[in-house]
């Protein structure tokens, strides 16, 4: 079976933070999580992770998912993946990729490519590399009639390898009784005593294996991040290539400030995404929509015709041809109808709002099932909270919620109940019946008079 | 008379989406109206619009402002224009403008000056034209002594002729008699099968006619949307177009990231915008004001010294000294007046709000007129709508409203009324007068003790 | 002592405003200010600051904090620093730095260094330069072996001195005594009629005094505003320098699209800015927070662990672990305590919230003292003005306001008080108790079924 070693054992002390560089994230996934993807996408799902600073970090994010080892001390990238030779060892039939933890970009198209040269050219270790208008900084890949004679760090190069623009992504396909074999060879013999992963290469070479290199389309796999802003820019490369992803499928965006889509966001056709939008991870947004601006939706469906304007959405579900907005909160665990209007200042939480149902304005619902065709007045509120426990409001079709009525839960109101604005309704309503609780109002004249007149 | 005719038949398959593609939009007005007002603007009225895929979307935005012919099969540019022959015929004593429904930056300059060259030259067909740093892919005018011989597209294009960086921007100028006869000399014979309009300039050529060409000074006159992409960076040049012309006018800007202004938007001088707002058709906004951040005002007036700060406004007036903000809903037919304060988490809509009247939080007023000097509390609400009609509150000047006072409508209260907070008002109330509607407040000793003991 | 004369008196037309250009505003802050800034960083603080146009208005920004003299008559540069005679005569021992008041990236270290070499080397004179790509327009240095024999205007450099790319930046370092006889010997003999600063080095030099010139690494300080489109510019390089700053010292952003960050504001390490943040003077940020989006924070101090979302925070305080938003507006003199929550469309002013108490939605606290653990109900309002005077509500610890209640200030709710939910407190109430107000509720049967019928 092929594998892959992902190493994951760096600790980016220029992004100044106390936890792995892996984890840091691009567009809201760690960087591990990009790379793990693209194995699986590849194919590849029998992966090792080698983890090292903060180790217990990445086993606490990766959940299991994987395996990993602990590089307990930090020796070089080849001591890395030495920590993985157990892993190898249970199956070393077939072929071993290992990656980088904290370069994202990789693609399965790469990997894939990659080890299809690698079995057709019989390599012993496939390189896989990229070619960089700039190649400054970078080990340099010196081709050869057969496959590569060897990896040139920068530092090391000739004039006229500097030239060469193909360089070392720190992407490889081993064969892994290969791997294994090689890595019992490299030595700790240089200036900074570590092991380096490269140095398999000139040793397979010395040993008369083949070594090769692919070179990949894509030259973002060489990009990683040191530091903030390298973390930046990875994000803002992601985040243009997901909007031109959504712009090819026929979403439409008039200016793409402050958009921030995640990669696993789905958008339908005819949809209008509006500046200052952030879709985060399982969100589905429907056709023809307007979402924007300044909305936000993390883990919701969106039906199709829907405007969301200036909302924010977190774990609920919108139904087709429905209005929110402007400044909406509508919190997880709620669903709101196809046909219902959710205007401004009003919060939804964990609750229902049923079909054509409409919530004009300054409304909380709270553990609430609202009926069809409901109107609910300015000022509303669902008292779901005494200090102890929360209770449900039930509300049924066609009532008609008077303005500041005050509903305290738990509560039944039947169909097509009335509440006279300002009333707090204690006890269960049936069908058709009006609810009120009325002072009386008392006209006190001249009263602002004789105030003015007591002010002097 | 001078006339146009402007192509709008095609469907922009790429966009995924099934208008024609001279209905997409940029900077909220589809193509075909950016080519019809600079026609309009270069003083040519008498247009000839040719529609094809979904012609009758054409007809529908359009109104009845041009006249329309349709293209039933899409047999190449030159069988568009031959759909227009009869329109042509009714004056044929002039020049006819040819222009592209989806290539919305020609501009009336481009279009006057060519028009001067081509009645300068005796031309029968002069090419607007345009010089590119990177030719490739468009047609390339070949020049000659006294005009051009022909246009050369790219892929016929010879060696040296790739070099030429004058290219057809599909725009011409023809004799109008010449056009007619021209038209019906094309033929569709070639390998698309299809009848090409830039075929009229060799013919026009072979029959001993002057062919010249107009090179603008303008080069996005040559640019179109064949997809959503290509429309995307259509919206961001006019975007930046127009920001840039309110630079010049003396427009403050911080930050342009998210601001969307368009075309008809004026705005005075000393005016600062910040990032996120959106300023729609049919706006004007005074001198002096601070807009934004996040800030959309649609179709309204907007006077000199005013906030808005994270506001939405539609249809509607905010008159000189007026502050609003931060998250306000003014929704259409109202109006703000001098002096004005609109607080946070308000909504007027269909409302007028005298002068110097003080909305300061948590408020709505809909179908009301509120007078001058007026204080409306905290949690107003005008009961507008009784679930059958909407109706009216009126306020008289130096009223003072109290705290989530419910004012049922239709009502009208006097000048200088106070209402006690928590009242429902439910009648009218006269000049000076104090309505209030109050229980009597008891104090449950110990509750919270006991309450805590049951508990346990 | 060491000497600054800022020159100030220029009138900006081309950004259409009556005001100095000086004050027009790069991240908030005049031009003017951050040239001061950078002399009293690189220890200079008696400076001069030349003002012209609208001076008043120059002495209303500086409040005395710089002497200043007026230049009656625009006559050119020379005669700008000529109004600042009898303060160089004051004491002319050392030396005087001469800057423009609407280049605002002049910077310390620039400052510093060119003394250090102006003294080095003996200079009478010493130009501050910066090599600039495109140097067209500017005055090229012309460098000899022992120093500079002058300076040429680009309109009279020859073809070979256009070549240069040092060109002056229009600061200099004089020697205190050689600049005020320099002064005495520059005339106006030229088309414009103006005395040029610029003219006192070929003076020096034919004098026999030495010239010299320092390169500043920085070729931004060369960089000024003549219309909108420049201060845009400027304002654009110094929002992506302090960002840049930041993310340098560990500060996490997504996407910068929007963020505006004065330079003043310190933020703490691991802290996240969401885009369309504007954080203004003022400000402090502690570490691991997540601001944004669209969130405005001024003159505020934030603590760790804070979430600030789509929220606005003006002159108060957020101390750690609080979370805060969306749709929140915090106004000036409150202060958020630890572990207290304020959720969406509430108002915070002039108050305090004690230690994990929640706000959670649609209320209105003003001119209050709110305890520990209070849990404020939906829809409270203190009632804190009477159209007259503004009084205080205060609620102790453990308190549950039910929602839509009424505090009529001034007002003292002793510990674990309960109001229940639609009351209005027009009373204190002592500890424990539980305040009600509470009509009774009346169900009326059928109005609805009788209604319709009605209606019919």
């Amino acid at each position: 079976m092929n594998k892959a070693i992902i190493l994951a054992g760096g600790q980016g002390k220029r992004m100044k933070a106390d936890i792995p560089k892996p984890l840091f994230k691009v567009l809201g996934e760690p960087m591990l999580e990009w790379v793990i993807t693209a194995c699986s996408a590849a194919g590849i799902n029998d992966i090792c992770v080698v983890k090292g600073f903060r180790g217990e970090m990445i086993d606490e994010y990766l959940g299991g998912r994987c395996r990993t080892v602990l590089q307990a001390e930090r020796l070089g990238t080849g001591h890395a993946v030495m920590q993985a030779v157990p892993f190898l060892q249970e199956d070393d039939s077939d072929n071993t990729l290992v990656l980088c933890g904290d370069a994202p970009f990789i693609d399965p198209v790469t990997i894939e490519e990659a080890l299809v040269i690698h079995k057709q050219q019989g390599n012993a270790v496939t390189v896989i590399t990229a070619e960089l208008d700039d190649p400054k900084g970078y080990g340099r890949v010196i081709r050869t009639a057969s496959g590569i004679s060897g990896i040139v760090e920068h530092k090391d190069a000739s004039e006229e390898q500097r030239l060469i623009r193909e360089v070392n992504s720190g992407a490889y396909w081993f064969r892994t009784a290969d791997l294994i074999e090689l890595l019992g060879k490299i030595t700790n013999d240089n200036s900074q005593n570590e092991y380096y992963l490269t140095d398999t290469v000139s040793i397979a070479i010395a040993e008369g294996k083949n070594a090769g290199a692919y070179k990949s389309e894509n030259p973002e796999i060489i990009l990683g991040a040191n530091d903030r802003k390298d973390l930046l820019a990875l994000n803002d490369i992601a985040r243009r290539a997901v909007i031109e992803k959504h712009l090819v499928n026929g979403v439409e965006f008039l200016c793409t400030d402050g958009v921030i889509i995640e990669r696993s966001v789905e958008i339908g056709v005819g949809t209008q995404i509006l500046p200052g939008t952030i879709l985060r991870r399982g969100t589905k947004v429907g056709s023809n929509c307007v979402i924007g601006p300044n909305t936000v939706v993390e883990c919701s469906m969106i039906g199709d015709n829907v405007t969301l304007n200036t909302v924010q959405v977190y774990d609920s579900s919108v139904e087709s041809d429905v209005k929110v907005g402007p400044y909406v909160h509508i919190r997880p665990g709620s669903t709101i109808k196809s046909g219902a209007k959710i205007g401004d200042f009003v919060e939804i939480k964990n609750s229902t709002i049923g079909e054509k149902t409409a919530v004009a304005h300054l409304a909380y619902l709270g553990d609430s099932d609202i009926g069809r065709k409901v109107n609910i007045g300015c000022g509303t509120v669902t008292v779901n909270y005494d200090g102890v426990a929360k209770s449900r409001c039930v509300i049924g079709d066609n009532c008609f919620i008077g303005c500041n009525t005050n509903l305290i839960a738990p509560i039944k109101l039947g169909k097509a109940v009335y509440t006279a604005a300002g009333t707090t309704v204690t006890r269960d309503v049936p069908d058709y019946a009006l609810a009120i609780e009325r002072g009386q109002l008392k006209v006190n004249e001249g009263y602002t008079l004789r105030k003015l007149k007591k002010q002097k």
